[in-house]
């Protein structure tokens, strides 16, 4: 845990990062990355010995934080055992991965389709909804995210699937509660529900309810803006889709696994969907996994007839032994407590302390590890301090805003006008108070670009 | 390497397996999936203490065969390094990953984007395709496979895109050469490729060259057949790709990375595409890794204007570090020579011999280990001994073939009406000779459905 300094070794490390990675999202020659040494636990480390602590979580998805010896014990063993086999055959860790997680989503969640992240999971998911009901389209909400591959990027609601989307039929999008921002003039989160449920059920049947195979959700929104549903609003969801036999699909691909302060967030809120995709917390992304919890009825159509999908990596048995340590580990550590406890007990006073304190601060939302804070020119206007689809650019309020928080060692998770407050959930009382401090400090370098 | 029977272990590892586990492409209720104990090198066993000599290399991807000590131990202390880290860092096994890979795809495929797997990688080459051009349309082959997710399977040209094909558009699908099978009425190899290659200027002509992004490849059919190109096919398609600003995508999700006696199979042909596909054999599917090879030219396309495609796990240092360790092993132990020199002095010889003696066989294809026998009821007629797409139903010639090797400890790869000799790039001539004995008695049960 004390960082070495070896800056010539990350120099190598960086000039051949730069001759040969191409970098998910950015324009490569536009970025400069960090060279990483090491991580343990809530903090990273660079080769110049300067530690960060996370609170990002990787990209929300270290929820037991970096390098649990247990689970790294795990990988060790099934790395000697048995390191990866093909999908027809019954293997141990694929069979206790999947029995593990079964027994932890609600209701009838029971057949899990391994895949090896989100994006797959959504794609699966989709086609399973599809070919469940006959019906071509499907609804997602403006405001999310649900992965980078063609279809999955398609259902997102945010700008990194305008570039991909022609060419492909059968997405609608809505728009979901979010009284913040009100897309139906709502003055109470009572209001906004009942609006934003009629605004679904208007789109439904103007859309055709007899084309609509699947309503797929974040449970709670993710990098789109962590916007927690108000009461009420997922269960009318799971009615509307009862009326018309449309498929409810829940994403808890960045939600589920103990974020919330629940294994999966539907746990909030009493919900159960038909189809539930999973990812990063399943394993902490110790090794890529994803996949797909399916209802009883679901994998019942599957039951004589030939699911027409699969992934040769598919219940990847060193990928379903860390999911297997890491829901040990959860148990026996109490990690979904912690987030629960220190989410309502430290992190949600704190934030909303920063918020009187902070001009800059126009909302604060979130549970368990999962928290947003929305960064505003004005707290009337709620103008955000950045245009939408701005971050990327090279120096705006919000990269001011992250460079104060490096400084301070801190490394934040920042999309557009917004930073997440997503540590690992093992994440201790004295490094959230270390992590908030900071944020105190960079949100008054935010404060000065108000009006 | 001595399976130790353990039926009470089995039975378990079955039965969580039933409950919970939901299998790609199958029929949930109409499989019988085998549990299986351990694996080395070319071996796997069950829990009987059954071996099987594993002729399928999983799903063609153990090319290095099972649990190689070296990956092993490369595994295990990546994973207590460092088992994972976002994507928007510089991490040492990244950076070696790539800069290794680099080094070895051709021409200058050197900046490498990284994928769970091939299905994504695939994805991501089409969209990088598209952005490049601006085009929205995509050429791909009938007779191909290249991943289950929706772009993917679109592209692919077999009956697992059935299912998928509707609100998709984009993807026209073409007849690559395959004399055995001519479309074209050919009857010498250099009349199948010109004809082809005229095939395929036509149907860009009448698609409008203006419209088509790129055209895709897998360098050698994979799972759909293992048809070599005819020499001067891929240089001819090169050809076509430059004539009309087309980007030349080649897949070796499955060809690459040694199966055919060489780096890749592109460098058989001596031809460079624009982006290359791999996964599977790149660190033998230890842990989930794909890969899109970029040249310089679309590199360049997103040098400035971000890269609006990525995922958690890209460039995952578990997997990358699999990698390293991979593709050492195949250069210190000769991997790719062993498949080049037992592709050609043992298999070869010995699957044309059995072409001679068994009237079940029809044709007879492949190159270092990558070896395809077409099983037909008349080698006049050349009439496949099941129809195309009849494989997965209950009892047909084919499942009578596979239980006659299974029976003699060998698992053979069955798709349709082919076995493919597949084993890993690792394989032994002793262990070719068991495989190829039981192959010539599992023939012989072939014949039996010969007219």
């Amino acid at each position: 845990m004390t960082p070495q300094p070896d800056p010539q070794a990350g120099a190598a490390v960086k000039a051949a990062d730069r001759a040969h990675v191409f970098h998910s999202w950015s324009a490569q020659e536009l970025i400069d990355p960090l060279a990483v040494a090491g991580a343990e636990g809530s903090y990273f480390w660079d080769y110049e010995g300067k530690r960060y602590l996370d609170l990002s979580s990787g990209l929300v998805y270290t929820n037991i934080g970096y390098q649990h010896p247990k689970v790294v014990a795990a990988i060790q063993e099934q790395a000697a055992k048995l390191a990866t086999f093909a999908p027809a055959f019954a293997v141990e860790a694929r069979s206790e991965a999947a029995r593990l997680i079964a027994e932890r989503t609600p209701g009838d969640l029971d057949k899990i389709f391994f895949t090896n992240g989100g994006a797959d999971a959504v794609e699966h998911a989709v086609r399973m909804a599809r070919l469940h009901t006959g019906r071509p389209k499907v609804l997602s909400a403006y405001r999310s995210y649900h992965g980078g591959t063609q279809q999955a990027v398609n259902i997102t609601g945010d700008p990194r699937r305008w570039a991909s989307d022609s060419g492909t039929a059968g997405v609608v999008h809505f728009w979901a509660p979010f009284l913040y921002r009100s897309r139906f003039y709502a003055e109470t989160e009572e209001q906004e529900c009942a609006r934003a449920l009629e605004h679904l059920e208007t789109t439904i049947a103007f859309e055709g309810p007899g084309t609509v195979a699947a309503i797929i959700l974040e449970t709670i929104p993710g990098t789109a803006g962590i916007m927690t549903p108000p009461a009420g609003y997922l269960a009318g969801v799971r009615e509307i889709c009862d009326k018309y036999g449309i498929v409810f699909v829940l994403d808890e691909v960045m939600a589920g696994f103990g974020r919330t302060g629940t294994w999966f967030a539907a746990d909030l809120y009493d919900v159960v969907p038909d189809l539930m995709t999973f990812a990063k917390g399943v394993n902490s992304g110790y090794v890529p996994l994803g996949g797909v919890a399916i209802s009883g009825e679901i994998a019942a159509t599957f039951a004589e007839r030939p699911y027409p999908g699969g992934l040769t990596y598919s219940g990847h048995p060193l990928a379903c032994a860390a999911a297997v340590a890491t829901i040990g580990v959860m148990e026996e550590e109490g990690v979904v407590e912690n987030a629960a406890r220190l989410g309502a007990e430290v992190v949600e006073p704190a934030l909303r302390e920063l918020a009187e304190r902070h001009p800059s601060v126009g909302d604060v939302r979130g549970t368990g590890m999962f928290w947003a804070l929305e960064l505003v020119k004005n707290r009337e206007t709620r103008e955000p301090l950045v245009p939408y689809n701005a971050t990327g650019q090279a120096a705006t309020p919000m990269s001011a805003f992250a460079a104060s928080a490096k400084a301070h060692g801190v490394w934040p998770f920042v999309n557009m006008n917004r930073t997440h407050v997503v540590p690992p959930c093992t994440v201790s009382e004295a490094e959230l108070k270390e992590g908030l401090a900071a944020l105190d400090t960079a949100l008054s370098v935010a404060d000065e670009y108000t009006e």
